[in-house]
């Protein structure tokens, strides 16, 4: 099977809320039983918090069943020559 | 064995480089083999930092071996009456 495309969800500046709803409804349209979150930089934390959300007030048979960190390179800034490395998780949700 | 107090780092808001540099001095000093990084709220992304950066630059044979994730009730801010829900990630560094 491929992945498809609703499999992820890419965590950034919104509220916490926004990406809990995407979760829920991902899984409501039969979206399958994974969810990945995916998140870098200042955003990792709204991630985590994401993940603990909906977990504890929506779907209790939610699972976390991985969490992965690693480096992303950027592009460099405007103005600037060197790209910058950030930060990155992954968190995959399953449904039981 | 019990677990000894240098074992654990909490990560707060101090730069990322001073808790690399608390894990390089934990290892040489003979701390054991396993170290974990305990954050809350926004210093979960410095946690993420400081793990990728060490294990990037500094302890090549570091490995991540464990990532958990959860959630801490805070007491009330100042006049406020309810307590918060902050989250919270653990993150276990083995050195080979």
């Amino acid at each position: 099977m491929t992945e498809k495309a609703n499999d992820v969800i890419f965590v950034g500046n919104k509220p916490p809320m926004s990406y809990v709803l995407a979760i829920i409804t991902a899984f409501s349209s039969g979206a399958g039983k994974e969810i990945t979150l995916k998140a870098r930089g200042q955003a990792i934390t709204t991630a985590v918090d994401v993940a603990e959300i909906t977990r504890s007030r929506f779907i209790k048979d939610l699972k976390v069943t991985k969490i992965a960190i690693g480096t992303a390179e950027m592009p460099p800034r405007e103005g600037e020559t060197r790209s910058r490395m950030v930060s990155t998780i992954e968190i995959t949700l399953t449904k039981e």
